[in-house]
């Protein structure tokens, strides 16, 4: 371990590149662009020393001598100040990062996956050398997010984090709500467009939210949480018919992450989910639409509070990394370590099965009095409440379109099941949980 | 001039509240209530040493042994490590502030007035008595935006930052779209209603935003604006059938402060002003109803971002004090200041008659043919190109909704003035600036 020395007076600081794919070089353009700034708003000029690529005859567009294949030799060279890592992956992004730390130099990081993994380990390790670890950049892009949560809320307890935080995902939902679309259609369209990657599992299986909620539920909550603490659900399960049954009830689905603090039998917990989800379309996340992010946040005293802009893309991920880079440029001049992430609150994760929920769910059934009252002794048996409930006859066949109260989710699902087998359901036609409703 | 000696370890910080009314005693509260939290935040307790308010007796709910009369006595304490000012207005918050740096103290202030007055001069203080000056509070309360503006958004290049920043303006208008209802009446029931304040001065004559984006242009675009050099117009000339107009055309009126980066014949210079204008219903701004806040910010290379919250009452400014006050308590801990703000780049401001701006404008004109004619010849003659007209007949009479390009301010008030001597035009009954049209 090297403790952080500043670097002599007014000597620039000299950055590595860890990978140079859309967003290293977009931070290699944005620190050329703007270097006068940068030097203004550091107190020093902040210079590439290097950028280590796998291959180098792929980057024309670097300097040569700038160029390496040894990413270990470039981070802990004596020649660095401060380690930018946009690699993402686990290995050797990990190794890389401890290495940089286990030298005194700060990183800034875009890797969503590595610090929902191993976050906690990470941040000790930079803890312990008095250096920073910053990764604006690895949830929803390009929106302050992150500093805000960790800094400007400080003296403020949240108690709420739900996000949009896939631009993907968002892009297809809001097709399938716009033309009519199955995910299958609004997928290959999304495909076709680039908005959705060839293998678009990490995507719409909802593992890139996950990532996400798992890094904001840890900051909002101060509290360890990983990626596999995390309930999840993707899209490709939604129909067109549960978006417009959504439409009917005055909704809209999104993909939501959502992280929050929870009261059980045992004290305090934090649930941290992600799934689709029904929201009134006058909630302040129903209009973000296409491939936009947008985290909606509610704490105690500040109330309720939205975040929104690009979550993706070069130049909007390395806007995110350079305002990192600046401070943890700025704490190196002054010779000190930013605010660190605290778990001090060690809250537990709840089980999704206990965490409260509300459905929706929709019904096609015999048109038979006494039907309604059957479905509803179902719920009432499980212990969930009805909120409402419309039902439409047409000829021998209703429809029922219930929204529940909160319960905890495994007596909701507890209770869809039971209406999968009841001979009065001819079928269970849409279900999807509704969140933002008073 | 007393540098910051950082307090000896793990003795708690003490902090002088200056001020004790509504945000103030939430701040107090806010303090009691997590205590715990703040301690394992900062890494040390954070103690009020004192409150210095005008009229003791007033603050039954404060321990007298808290309680001053003499606030200079207090912020001049070797006792007190930090400093919150929650007086407002300028003085003697000016000279309390001041001599909170001259002893070496951090100040949180949530006061508008006094940073848009003289926050050049503030900084220079702060700076040189190396201790922290942050002021999240002072523009659109709760919502964390001044740090991400000087610190998130620190690498990349701001180019326009919009809000709507009085809750009290935001009611009004929203009332007014909602009701129909003209701009007396709409005040009235905001008074009544406790959103306005008895003299509504300040927020319907756009002096508060006017502050706020003052503060706004210095962060964003790293130069001295004061209160003084924003143009500004309220809303009180705002009338139902501007209010009409704008739901024709799509469009909502809001009162915005803009600021925004403008590139004349002698270089770059800055757009500062405060005025109602129309903007598309589809804007992420419009949206924003009732006594919320939102700043909707364009960056090169982050793209469109928006902030959403509660820009004012007790809880949520003091949420957005408290963030400040963890962050100079850290600073003061680790014996270093926070970054400072910046007007290196020295910007001019821009006067109005030369930022480029859009107007729609409606007119009562005679049903003959020709008349059209005229009137876009007279745009054409003050070098303003039109973008839509629409023409309504009825009988005599026509109604002209034109809305122009972008062009000098001047010109286009210049072209009203001409259009309201015009024998053809008989009334023109609606003039507001239009934004957010691409």
């Amino acid at each position: 371990m090297t403790a952080p020395s500043p670097a002599p007076n007014g000597a620039p600081l000299r950055v590595a590149l860890l990978g140079c794919g859309t967003v290293g070089s977009a931070v290699l353009r944005l620190l050329a662009d703007q270097a006068d700034d940068i030097t203004a708003r550091v107190g020093r000029p902040v210079q590439v020393a290097g950028v280590a690529v796998r291959r180098p005859d792929r980057h024309p567009e670097v300097p040569a001598e700038l160029l390496t294949t040894d990413a270990h030799a470039l981070v802990t060279s004596p020649d660095v100040d401060l380690v930018v890592e946009v690699i993402g992956g686990i290995e050797p992004a990990r190794s890389l990062m401890l290495a940089a730390f286990d030298a005194g130099k700060s990183v800034v990081s875009a890797n969503k996956a590595l610090l929902a993994d191993d976050g906690v380990a990470l941040h000790a390790a930079a803890a312990e050398a008095g250096v920073d670890l910053y990764y604006e950049a690895a949830v929803a892009g390009a929106i302050p997010l992150l500093r805000p949560l960790r800094e400007s809320l400080a003296g403020d307890q949240l108690t709420r984090v739900v996000g949009i935080v896939n631009g993907t995902t968002n892009y297809i939902l809001s097709r399938m709500a716009e033309t009519g679309a199955g995910f299958a259609e609004a997928l290959a369209e999304a495909t076709e467009l680039g908005y959705a990657e060839a293998d678009p599992t990490a995507d719409v299986d909802g593992f890139d939210a996950a990532a996400k909620a798992a890094i904001l539920a840890s900051l909002a909550f101060h509290s360890p949480v990983t990626a596999a603490d995390v309930y999840r659900e993707g899209i490709s399960a939604v129909s067109s018919t549960d978006v417009a049954r959504a439409t009917e009830i005055g909704c809209t689905v999104k993909l939501l992450a959502i992280c929050e603090k929870v009261s059980g039998a045992d004290g305090d917990a934090i649930a941290v989910r992600v799934h689709p989800a029904m929201i009134p379309t006058s909630h302040p996340l129903a209009s973000v639409g296409g491939a936009f992010n947008a985290v909606f946040v509610e704490a105690e005293a500040a109330g309720q509070l939205m975040f929104y802009g690009q979550g993706a893309g070069g130049e909007p991920t390395a806007s995110a990394v350079l305002g990192d880079l600046v401070a943890v440029a700025r704490n190196r001049v002054a010779g000190v370590a930013g605010p660190g992430t605290t778990a001090y609150a060690g809250l537990p994760v709840a089980p999704m099965a206990d965490t409260p929920t509300r459905y929706h769910v929709s019904l096609d059934v015999a048109d038979k009095p006494g039907v309604l009252a059957t479905v509803a002794q179902e719920f009432a048996a499980q212990g969930v409440s009805i909120s409402t409930v419309r039902q439409d006859g047409a000829g021998e066949a209703a429809t029922l379109v219930i929204v529940t109260h909160r319960a905890p989710d495994a007596a909701l699902s507890a209770t869809i099941s039971r209406l999968r087998e009841m001979p009065a359901v001819r079928a269970v036609t849409s279900v999807l949980r509704v969140e933002g409703l008073s």
